[in-house]
């Protein structure tokens, strides 16, 4: 395989510096032009989505049809991205006019002690709505080489946010994303737009990361993978003279609780959609369920059993590359060594850097007891804890940490009977499942794909669905600007047809009519 | 003056874990009975308005007159944020349903290509709302004993959020404080809302901050204060096992830019309108104009004697401690001790701790070489940086560090003759004035007070106006949940009549009409 060469000192400067360059014109694009851009870019993809398919599955060991709808969903992101982009509801635009009204209610409120001025007043104009942040370095993630990676859902984001974006291309498929970037030059070019407007860098060496968050002209970073790397990432940017944010998703086991009643019903319906949550994949989901957390009791023994069943018959399939392979072993045997574990079962091996499908278990006291249990074993693995009582699956509950998404399986009963552990398990979570699997994550505006930490460094953000374009803005406030002034979002006549909330109510409307 | 012990590390612990008992209850109140809560603490302080006023006179120094405008704000932005916690736009909810047109979209779209299917689509019910972070710190700030103290903007944020708040009491006002905290007692009491829901604590020492923003149960902090006291908040946040976001304003300049054909046009008005922001309060707003920045002329050097005149006409007051005085003294003289730097005016003193309103000047090119010249001096203290033509400006523009505003002083064609200037000039602040000046920082949805660092730790979030609320919320995601086992906010009736985008339309209805 062609190996690239991590970008040199010079080459990031350069990289960036001509990003910056590039969001003095980037940023002043207008809604429409942005949103014509990512459709630009869905549409160069598909041109070439043969050989770019072809080029991951020799990069990645994903199957073929595992990377096309990978492919889709990428495209989707791109086309529904630029949809909302284009809306502009995420601007998040407000406008206070200084009217006459205020007057009037300036006499009335003088001589009242309290000064009840409904919120929709102001004595001066003021119009807010979220601007760019500027270049945001994006960074390929290892298992998802489309849909987070450099075209994917960071790119997207930034791009409809009017940020430029430089890519560091995940080594892994460094190739896959050179294909990509060729085709994302296609669309800059189809849209007069300059190149330096996408940047792309390769590095393998953990250094070239480091300097581009410590760059001065960066200012954001999106990330997908391990805790240690988001964990560097987030240090270094808030250690810099001026901190920037990074949106880093790290680490999540993503805990399914089953109440009794519902796993008495549906044991054999429950076991079948978790070994195929667990394996989908080759369990490199960040959504993947790491642990299961049941009540002891005959149903919990059944669905121990055919959960069992169902993994021993999972055929396995290569990993994304050999140092996830061996990550995957290695953090298995650890969990796997611990007091009062063991394996419950585990599908039979055929080739070399295969995931081995593994369900283990241990009880609940000896989850209270031993954080390395809590730890996330990327690949498919699973871990059952059977707790004593329902007092021991709440404490359990209760020492999670912070969690992409939480499942609950439980009756309607279940849910109205047991509002304390409902409760905590929202808390741990951003997206909070009921009778269902975390894998399969909507490209949707009502999707949440964030967390508490150590899930994400910002547990206020999304990194998939039209909200994550927010990541990348910030608010500015005109004030005492006349209409004719103001940039197009804000003047009076809305020409855009924006949906901005104009002293305390939401319209669509111009602000004569 | 009566001395306040600081909190002993068991206060500080105990009241934190209260906090946080509370809030198991707190999060769960509904939106109306929240805002019943914000306006009971306004009733309540409205009562004993005239002993709070007097003492806080007795502490800070301020006038009686000033004292009455800020609480008065205090009330407003209690019942206005109050009107929004209610209204409850600041949940941001997003609806997709898993709805029947999908299916049929799935059947079209399985012979195409591309996924075009519209943003509103999802193969699941997804549900997202924000929801409260947990107990937040609020740090009193020194230069406004109500607005952005005890009962302040951040209180009235985290409470409207569903937060428990945990007060560090100024300690230059710790009397009035511990009288706002009796009158908001008295509201929790009138609310049958537990007492633990607001803690109270005192603290000189910088250990008493530190252990607090270190607890694992706090979740969030609020603070206005200086740089340093901002960055070690900051720096302790995100070196904590799980990091939290600090809601820091700090340091800003405001710098205030001259065009000449409107400093020409209007001399003795900018001169006039200056020299009061300027000496407002004794210089003591975080708004207030640290720099102005104009083009050697005949009109700047008018403005610079106009200026000087008029702040020789100040009388001089209390600063709002001895140590604020000193600090003031102490960086005003570090500055004009600077090279190039020299004294256009300052009014006389009659009384220890008063703050002397200062005019200096110096050169663009001075300031250009001189860090120190950019440095807030916390008080009535101006310098106006004489740049030798236009080019100079821009440049000195493009090297100022992050600020709460900026302010233009343009007539219309120079705006529109100068879209460099103007777009860097947006680029470094959170609020961009045309024409005014950016001291009165109006309480409106449309305001941002915020902005790039150093100016606050997080430019993405505002201390005034209710979308403040946002600071201390998340998203979490509801999938696959019936209507029934929701929260009230999400469920398909919409009994709040709430606004929420559901399926990609802004609607106040409810799901089946």
């Amino acid at each position: 395989m062609k190996t690239y060469l991590d970008a040199s000192t010079k080459q990031i400067d350069e990289a960036v510096t001509q990003s910056w360059q590039a969001f003095d014109g980037y940023k002043k694009l207008n809604l429409k032009n942005r949103a014509d851009f990512l459709r630009a870019i869905a549409a160069s993809l598909q041109n070439s989505s043969a050989v770019i398919i072809k080029k991951a599955m020799q990069e990645t060991n994903l199957e073929e049809a595992r990377l096309v709808v990978e492919f889709k969903r990428t495209l989707f992101q791109l086309t529904s991205y630029a949809k909302a982009c284009e809306e502009g509801a995420w601007l998040d635009i407000r406008i206070n006019t200084a009217g006459e009204q205020l007057k009037e209610e300036q006499k009335k409120t003088a001589q009242q002690s309290t000064n009840n001025r409904p919120l929709s007043l102001s004595k001066v104009d003021l119009r807010k709505m979220l601007i760019p942040l500027g270049p945001v370095v994006v960074f390929g993630a290892s298992n998802f080489p489309f849909a987070y990676s450099t075209a994917g859902g960071d790119t997207a984001c930034a791009l409809a946010a009017g940020c430029p974006v430089i890519i560091k291309a995940h080594p892994a498929h460094a190739g896959t994303s050179e294909m990509v970037y060729e085709a994302i030059k296609e669309a800059v070019n189809n849209c007069n737009l300059p190149t330096a407007l996408f940047q792309h860098l390769h590095g393998a060496s953990f250094e070239v990361g480091k300097r581009l968050v410590q760059h001065p002209l960066v200012k954001a970073v999106g990330f997908t993978g391990s805790f240690e790397g988001g964990k560097a990432l987030f240090d270094w940017a808030n250690a810099r003279p001026v901190p920037i944010p990074v949106f880093a998703e790290m680490s999540s086991v993503n805990p399914v609780f089953l109440l009794p009643q519902k796993l008495k019903q549906d044991t054999a319906k429950i076991a079948s959609m978790l070994s195929e949550s667990i394996t989908q994949s080759v369990g490199q989901f960040c959504t993947n369920p790491g642990i299961v957390v049941g009540i002891e009791s005959d149903a919990l023994f059944k669905l121990l059993n055919m959960l069992g069943e169902e993994i021993k018959k999972m055929k396995p399939a290569k990993m994304l590359h050999s140092g996830i392979a061996k990550s995957f072993y290695s953090k298995r045997a650890e969990a796997l060594q611990q007091d009062s574990v063991s394996i419950v079962a585990e599908a039979s091996l055929a080739n070399e850097n295969e995931g081995q499908p593994t369900i283990a278990t241990t009880t609940g006291s000896a989850f209270l007891s031993n954080p390395v249990l809590h730890k996330e074993v990327f690949g498919p693995y699973s871990l059952v804890v059977q707790c004593k009582d329902e007092k021991e699956l709440l404490l359990v509950a209760l020492q999670m940490e912070g969690q992409l998404t939480t499942t609950l399986m439980a009756t309607d009963d279940e849910v109205k009977n047991n509002a304390k552990l409902v409760d905590v398990l929202k808390e741990i979570c951003g997206r909070f499942i009921l009778n269902g699997v975390p894998t399969g994550v909507e490209v949707a505006l009502a999707m949440h794909h964030g967390g508490p930490y150590p899930a994400t460094t910002d547990s206020r953000f999304t990194a998939v669905g039209a909200d994550g374009i927010k990541r990348f803005a910030r608010p500015v406030c005109y004030q005492n600007w006349s209409s004719e002034l103001l940039p197009d979002e804000l003047k009076n006549e809305n020409g855009l047809r924006l949906w901005r909330t104009v002293n305390g109510e939401l319209t669509d409307k111009s602000l004569d009519s």
